[in-house]
């Protein structure tokens, strides 16, 4: 019995640029490379006009593919601080974009994509490319290059979501039930 | 001559609790709190269920008191590192309620907030509290406790905004050119 094909939206996140990628396919059948691309923000422009421009486009990606599902990169904080605190926002942006749209979204870890697509948790950015390459059967690597972790975030998610598939959906439901809580 | 009063929205991010206030006042003339509040989301609910209840009640908060300005408190990532990243994404999202709606906002330093209001960068919760009921005239230090941060922030937005209302002015015509820049 086939699963159901989903269209995954990977975010890479980020406010100079944040990576898009958008994936059909499931844990049982080939994988379809729909759209990929990235947004990027002036370095130069005021915080929130630059989280209003990642929101807007952000907004239209998931109105012109409606998505099934929206996977963002989890962001840690063990690095430069000053960073990972724009990431952070540029993350909290999708993941209020998806939860208006009323699209499932979940988080994944960098390790955990990287173990999905090349079977190592500490794969190089090289490797995480040249799979995500083999397996949407491309002739080249996606560009712009920094969209190829969210392609395979968006790889990442079919794969693991096949598994669990009941679990997802009853997360979903407890989302929808909590969302409704939250709202009282 | 009087300087023109304005109104501004202060808000004191946080995803468990988000202080607001709002305040009229000019810097030559008498404060006036409009509003006091705070919005809590559930700790239990997933993330992005709890960054679009912000954005909602904080639009909300903007339509009905139409502020000049928006006051948000600058996070500092020097804390409890996971805090901290839920604090940044609330704040991340004011910052975007407030470009969406057009309002010039502008982030203070928790310090910068304390010196205004007490003289001290230094000072503590207490010693905010009670020079936010003595600067509004109040019976009572306002509750939510939560809340008089916030007030206090746009107390010191009035205040710094006073002696540099050119400046501010300035920063509003280049983030408007900016903003169509990012629009190109």
């Amino acid at each position: 019995m086939s699963q159901q094909r989903i269209r995954v939206l990977g975010v890479d996140p980020g406010l100079t640029r944040c990576g898009l990628g958008v994936i059909e396919g499931a844990p049982d059948s080939t994988l379809n490379m729909i759209d990929v691309g990235v947004i990027t923000t002036p370095a130069t422009a005021p915080l929130e006009m630059r989280l209003l421009q990642l929101e807007e486009e952000l907004t239209q990606w998931v109105q012109k593919h409606q998505p099934d599902r929206i996977a963002v990169e989890r962001v840690f904080s063990q690095h430069n601080v000053r960073t990972v605190m724009g990431t952070g926002q540029a993350a909290g942006i999708a993941l209020l974009v998806a939860a208006r749209a009323g699209i499932p979204v979940v988080m994944h870890t960098p390790s955990e994509v990287k173990a999905a697509v090349t079977g190592s948790g500490r794969a190089n950015k090289v490797q995480v490319a040249e799979m995500v390459k083999r397996l949407l059967a491309l002739k080249e690597i996606p560009k712009p290059v920094d969209s190829t972790d969210a392609l395979a975030l968006a790889i990442c998610h079919i794969w693991r979501g096949g598994g669990n598939d009941k679990i997802a959906m009853a997360l979903v439901a407890e989302k929808s039930r909590l969302a409704k809580l939250v709202r009282k």
